[in-house]
This record gives structure tokens, sequence and C-alpha cells, in this order.
């Protein structure tokens, strides 16, 4: 066990990891929404901004994964401390992988727009997805930060509900590219941006699952949810 | 530092993790080449069984970082022994979605089939995207188990070959959809069965990364490859 000065001083690095994970949370969702913006209206300096931040965030993951190496070489934690930094360097993969989720649907966007190939409301197919998925990381990096096990447990079922409209997004495209040819483009690029978004939800849901993890001593990942529609998440087929 | 003892007990388990990992490749690699069988002949049964299989491979992820922790608690090792075992649990968790697109590539493959919506040369679209990598995962999980530096270099730049290869499917699959809207619905569907191999590439490609920080102890991930064409890497927009 470690004595108390010790003790003192693993908290003491594992919040300066915490705070740092946080902070690569916000920029994440920046970028998110950043992104969510330039598809929206075009904003082509928006979509360069994110893209240029996605640099700094995989720093931050290199960075966050070797001050987690250095806490359990220096600390030598026991288990349950070790499975906080084992969580925390999972979520840290899921920030950086939501980063270029974002990233591509800059690039998207970007692209999208500089072809003026809009014929399709892109934006309104996906508005009900995105603010679903913005809230779901906002929510999932706020339990992360309050331990809060109750709140990651509603987000998990949250998920499917995006899953559900991520569908329901493919079906309508599908038609206004079979009614349309000349859509078909635009539809694809919306497609792609939906897609990513789904992504994002995803990755919000494990650092949801994660927090359980560390909280309640339980991997959750794999298992079903009780009391969540399972077989709306179970037939998902992209 | 460990004592003679100790250091030997560490090392037959890392041993015993590592032959677990190579079969979790082994099972994610099988994976992949039946969901393409499934994809290339509409053979349900192979599909089902990829499914089913998702199920043990998930089990195998949460067991191995199970057992990463319980030699990180135990042994307490040093840095350099550390690297080898966060390189072990990241290595772990791409396995872990490998499964998961080899899944979905089973799902899109039995539903187009069921269908019978087939009216783009849909394996023919991929097989050159499918060949290149299966090999490369193959190539990876070989680099990992031989701990083989200049193999796992190699591979790196074989991604930007897989996103180049992904890319000129997408153009062909818009040319078949504008053409014809009836294959409009099958083409979809392969663009998800190659979205999801491009995706193994990636994960592949994160692989290779984990076996040159193992062996050189240098974090490349996020750093441009030398040599590489990365104008190709970097210009990728999906």
């Amino acid at each position: 066990m470690m004595g108390e000065h010790s003790s003192k001083q693993y908290d003491h690095d594992l919040e300066a990891i915490r705070s740092k994970v946080l902070l690569m949370g916000g920029m994440v969702e920046t970028q998110f929404l950043d992104a969510m913006t330039c598809f929206r209206i075009g904003n082509v300096e928006r979509a360069e901004r994110v893209i240029r931040e996605d640099d700094a965030v995989n720093q931050l993951e290199v960075q966050l994964d070797d001050q987690c190496s250095h806490l359990i070489v220096r600390r030598q934690p026991a288990a349950n401390d070790l499975r906080t930094i084992m969580a925390t360097i999972k979520v840290i993969t899921d920030l950086e992988r939501i980063g270029d989720e974002a990233t591509k649907i800059a690039r998207t966007a970007k692209s999208l727009h500089s072809r003026g190939a809009v014929t399709v409301n892109h934006y309104e197919m996906v508005r009900t997805i995105a603010t679903a998925t913005s809230d779901m990381l906002h929510d999932a990096l706020d339990a992360f930060a309050r331990n809060d096990h109750n709140q990651a447990l509603q987000l998990i079922a949250q998920d499917a509900v995006i899953d559900h409209e991520f569908r329901s997004i493919m079906r309508n495209l599908i038609t206004f590219m079979m009614e349309d040819p000349r859509t078909i483009s635009a539809a694809l690029d919306t497609m792609w941006v939906a897609k990513a978004i789904e992504r994002i939800g995803d990755h919000a849901k494990n650092i949801a699952e994660y927090v359980i993890y560390v909280v309640e001593g339980r991997d959750i990942r794999h298992s079903k949810p009780a009391g969540v529609a399972t077989d709306i998440a179970e037939t998902k087929e992209i």
C-alpha cells in the first residue's frame, strides 16, 4: 500500500491528468460544433480551424498516454486506482477518434459547399442526430468529470436512439437519390456526415461505459443494458 | 527493480497475454475472411458465424484488459515493460474494433443477398481493397508476434494505398448510381462494405504503430512518415 505522502502525490498527479482529459474533451466538443456550423452554412474558415485543431488534439493524446504511464511507474497504484487510470487511457483514445470524426465532417462540409452541390436540404436531414449527439457527448464528459454513474447509465440508452435516427436518415437519403440522381453527390456527403456523427455517439457511449467501470468496478462493455431497446441496437445494419 | 524470480514470472505472464492477443487476432482475421466470402457468394451460414463469433471476441477483450491490469498490479513493471503492456492494451482495442467492422460487413452482405438486389458487380468493386487489407492485417499481426519493427514500418506506408483505393471505389460507385438509379441500394451496401474494409486497414496500421512504439520506444502516432505518400493520406476526404 502507498503511504499517506505518496498517496497524496498520486491524487495530485491523477487530478492533473483528469483536468487535461477534460481540456481535450472541451477541444473535441468545439471541433464537432465548428464542423457542424461549417456543414450548415459553409463557413470555410471554421472548417480549417477544426482541421488545424486536430493536431493539438493528437499531441494531447500522446502526452496524456505518456503521463498515465509515468503515473503507473512512479506510484505503482493498487487495483482500484489502476482501474481509474486504465479507463482514462481508453477515454483518451475515444476523444482522439471524436476529433478525427469532426475533422472528417469539416473536410466533407468544405468540399460540399465549394462544389455548390447543395441539392438536398442537407443540414435539416442531420439536425436531430447532430443535436442528440452533441448533448450526449457533453453529458458523457460531464459524467466523466463528476464520476457520475447514474448519468452514465442514462447515456448508454441514448445511443440506441441515435442509431435509430441514423437509419431513418439513410432511408430518406436513398429516396432523394432515387427520385433525382442529380442529388446523389450531395446526398452521399450528407450520408458520410451522418455516419461520422453516429460514430461520435458511439465514442460518447464508450466514455459513459468507462465511467461505470470506474465507479462500479464492473465492465459493462458488451453486456446487454437492461430496459434499453436492445433490439434496435442489435439489428443495426450500417 | 524486479528480482530474477519475479522477472521470470513477469515474462511468463506477459507471454500468456501475448498468446491470447494472437489468438484474438486470428479470430478477427477469420471473421473478416468469412464476412468477405458471404459478401462474394451470399453464404448466410458464414455471415451468421461471423456475428456469433463477435461475442467471443468481445469477451476476450474484457478478459485481456483484466489480465493486463492484474499484471501491472502484481508485477509493478518498470518503464520499458510497462510500454509493452500499454501497447498491448491498445492493440486489444483495435482488434475488437476489427471484429465489429467484420460483423458489419457480414450483416450488410446478408441483407444485400437476401434482397436479391445485386445490380452492381459488388464484389469485383472491392476485391483489390479487400485483398490488400487482408494482407495488411495478417502482416500487422505477424509484426506484433515477432516484434518486427521493419515489417511494421512498411505496413504504415501500405495504409495510404488502401485509402487511395477506397476513394477510387467511391468514384466508380457514384458513376454507377448516376447512370442507373436502380443500382443505388446495392451500390450503397458496397460503399459501406468498402468503408468497413478501409477502417480495418486503419486498425491494422494502428497495430503496426504500437509495434514500433514498443521496439523503438518512440510514439509515431500523428507524426508524418518519411517517404510515404502523405499527400494522399492527408487529402482523404470521406
